[in-house]
């Protein structure tokens, strides 16, 4: 059967072993791994590469789509073989390894790394491990459940070891849209202006004597994990959709919305879920990774299209949706992540982007990365590109989480991911906060009102009311601005009596 | 003379004094007025606004393109003439009562205001009154020296009163090129793919009939002041431009760079100015507000062709450029703010911008417009539109203010403008920081070593050093994070022993 999926003979004799394709990653190289959204991701030789690891140290700086899946970034960062990454990863132990000073890590927002690499700003690959569906007669790469980065990492790397997955469809073919924006200043513009356009090809462009080794690979990726939707993310999405549906009576949309974005994890899916019920007909998506709720949407009838870089489902549904993905090759198109998310784009289309935030303050301004102020999560992701580009930025949390203990609704972030210029739709279970064309003071009162939860209330309006004693565009009283951060170190919860 | 003036004959009737224009205006207005970057503003109603309101209150909510000059923004503040304001100010006396909480003020980014208005998210002004240098014949409007979102608000109110500046050159009309992107989700690219590209008309398009009165003026734009290099500007510029030789010696610029963003500023302009005995050539711009370095390095042959939505130069140098101003006609285009300052556009053309500091953390966040976290100097302005999107983003300012009272290094910034990824260089008259590609804990590294003062590196190295033992991916002692603010605060210095 690997002719089909080998469709130039004279890559036949490169396939190799996956131990033996890792014995050419090198000591100090920076190494590029297929991978977005823990989907698309290079599996076996990763795996080979950390079982050399456990025998001979082997470090490498390395760079990806997003987040890997399977605990490929924790079990590459436990055996020490990862001293740099970027530009996001989504991995518990890879975290710990982070936020402990001995793996650095550079957050990037998803759109920038492809854009500074082509640029010299940051180092190509010496190797790019890319999963694929299977290589095109001309050598081309057809990527599986993920582009990420994957188009520019191929061309710029000085070899490529692909991994044919032998285990994904070969329908995936045809689903993909590559398309690489040129080196500045001679850039066109991008000629995108609906979301199923496409500019690009079906595969990954490249000279195939830079192929140095194909690995068969049945590896799967790692399904979604996803929390249904509770009490809670069911009143943010209905809180959500009330404030919509007013829009569309208010004639600032139509009941087609705008194309969709939607963040990653279990409340965004929530909200994205909580559409099936509503008014809202011939809905679009322009977005950077798919989930479970994309499908259920388009088999319901109410999606029409939906363009991403990504696609990551939970077992149940990826068993269904990936052994019959032809039959969505006119309803989805895979894109690079640097045109699902290139500013360019998004400002054209104009989505609405909802999002997760961790925390947010009186003012708005956003943290969505780092607990504490210092201890990271993810990473940023895209959700930069879209917050300050497009057309409506909403961000989601529920308003307490630890039982009570934190409130999500605080004086002053511990940190700042988005700032308040990009924040137009604050939502949590409580209520919906509409901030546009707000003055801080203005929206501090909404906030506090709509979105914290009952038992923060007072002692936000406290602060508040003593920090606009003192003053200011946004009052703040900075020696209590950051307390309850500091008392949840100390005591456990955010507000000590 | 005014038949060169106002071209479509049926407009003459529509001449009346400012007192009589301004008694159109009525409590409760949202009122547009044309200015941006104190240049190009009307003048003549808003002084009769202000006499009128020293006799009969009057509120109404205002819009311009950003700042308006003359203390005209300071003066209606005063009269309690505004109760609403965006998106950009950088008025003594409008501050005060923004900081005061008597204004409401909406900081915005100057390339979001005409893009949520076209969308009914924020009222278009129900009066726009606009400077002009003449009406066509078709009835269309020339601006004088800045479009900002004088487009916009012209075909958006509801009423238009024209001030025809006598004052002005008549060679203004061919310099503007008015083009006002399309209302989403059809819109289509926009065709610039170089700084000198021109996709609009000459003039602003209406339906003449809305305009309701036509006021003859002579006020002039109050002229730019600005200081000039001193000793430590002349440093920044110095670490800047040998940082762009290297670059171009690594072959990641050529030697005419990349079109150029500079923010306002004394700072920014010398920085510009520097740039005339550099070795690069063939400069252009892609920029918001043009000042005097612009047209020095024009006449200096170093630089081609600059883009921009605002020209504001100082007496001396405005004196001789305005009167002559057709000699730069093929050398210089004025756009409205949503096109200068369009993401699109700048991630399209890839400018190195370079922006003014307040202040900047251990980790790369820049706070650019909040004093202690609370009140305000300008505001945003464009700033973020460029961070975000360019190619290459630049950060300046000196290492210390009054008298060494202020570190403009700080553990943590009291606001934040600009996070960590949105920064690639820092620069102070110490030295330059390279942040591209580095992880937090190595950026903190180069900030303290080569921008902060010598005198305040060893008390960051001790909150580094503290912060670290606590760990985190951005080390902070919360609890210290805020001090040196709460010093200055308290003790008049961010250093106390």
């Amino acid at each position: 059967m690997l002719h089909k999926r080998i469709r130039l003979p004279s890559l036949h004799s490169r396939i190799t072993s996956a131990a033996e394709a890792a014995a050419l990653v090198k000591d100090g190289m920076t190494l590029g791994l297929s991978g977005c959204g823990c989907s698309g991701d290079a599996k076996a030789v990763p795996y080979a590469l950390i079982e050399r690891a456990r025998h001979s140290p082997l470090t490498v700086s390395l760079v990806t789509g997003a987040s890997i899946g399977n605990g490929i970034d924790g079990k590459l960062a436990e055996v020490g073989l990862v001293s740099r990454r970027k530009p996001f990863q989504a991995d518990p132990a890879l975290r710990r390894a982070i936020n402990s000073g001995k793996v650095m890590f550079v957050d990037q927002h998803l759109s920038e790394t492809a854009e500074q690499m082509r640029h010299g700003q940051i180092d190509p690959p010496d190797i790019m491990v890319v999963e694929a569906v299977a290589i095109t007669e001309q050598g081309h790469i057809v990527p599986t459940s993920s582009v990420g980065n994957s188009g520019l990492l191929v061309q710029m790397a000085k070899q490529v070891i692909v991994e044919i997955n032998i285990n994904t469809s070969l329908d995936w073919e045809g689903l993909h849209d590559i398309y690489l924006p040129e080196v500045r200043p001679n850039r066109s513009p991008m000629a995108i202006t609906r979301s199923e356009d496409r500019i690009g090809t079906s595969a990954i462009p490249l000279d195939p004597d830079k192929i140095v080794a194909i690995v068969i690979s049945e590896y799967s990726d790692a399904p979604a994990t996803i929390l249904p939707p509770d009490e809670d993310t069911r009143r943010i999405a209905d809180h959500l959709i009330g404030f919509l549906k007013d829009e569309v009576d208010a004639g600032r949309l139509s009941n087609n919305l705008a194309p969709l974005q939607v963040g990653v994890g279990s409340i965004a899916n929530a909200v994205m879920s909580g559409l099936a019920d509503s008014p809202f007909e011939d809905l679009i998506m322009w977005s950077e990774i798919l989930q479970d709720s994309t499908f259920e949407l388009m088999d319901a009838g109410k999606l029409k299209f939906a363009s991403a870089t990504s696609v990551i489902l939970t077992e149940a549904l990826g068993q269904r949706v990936f052994s019959n993905i032809g039959e969505y090759s006119d309803k989805i198109v895979l894109r690079p992540q640097d045109v699902s998310n290139h500013p360019e784009v998004i400002r054209r289309l104009g989505p609405i982007s909802i999002n997760t935030a961790l925390e947010f303050d009186l003012y708005g301004n956003v943290n969505s990365t780092l607990i504490g102020g210092t201890d990271i999560m993810n990473g940023i992701g895209g959700s930069g590109d879209f917050a300050r580009n497009t057309f409506m930025s909403i961000f989601v949390t529920k308003s307490t989480a630890k039982n009570g203990a934190i409130s999500r609704v605080v004086p002053m972030v511990s940190h700042v991911d988005h700032i308040q210029q990009d924040i137009d739709i604050l939502v949590t279970e409580q209520g919906l906060a509409d901030l546009r064309d707000l003055a801080p003071r203005e929206r501090a009162k909404l906030i506090i009102e709509h979105c914290a939860h009952p038992d923060y209330r007072e002692a936000l309006w406290a602060y508040f009311d003593k920090a606009c004693a003192k003053g200011g565009y946004t009052p703040h009283d900075l020696s209590e601005a950051l307390s309850w951060h500091v008392n949840l170190e100390n005591h456990g919860r955010m507000l000590v009596s």
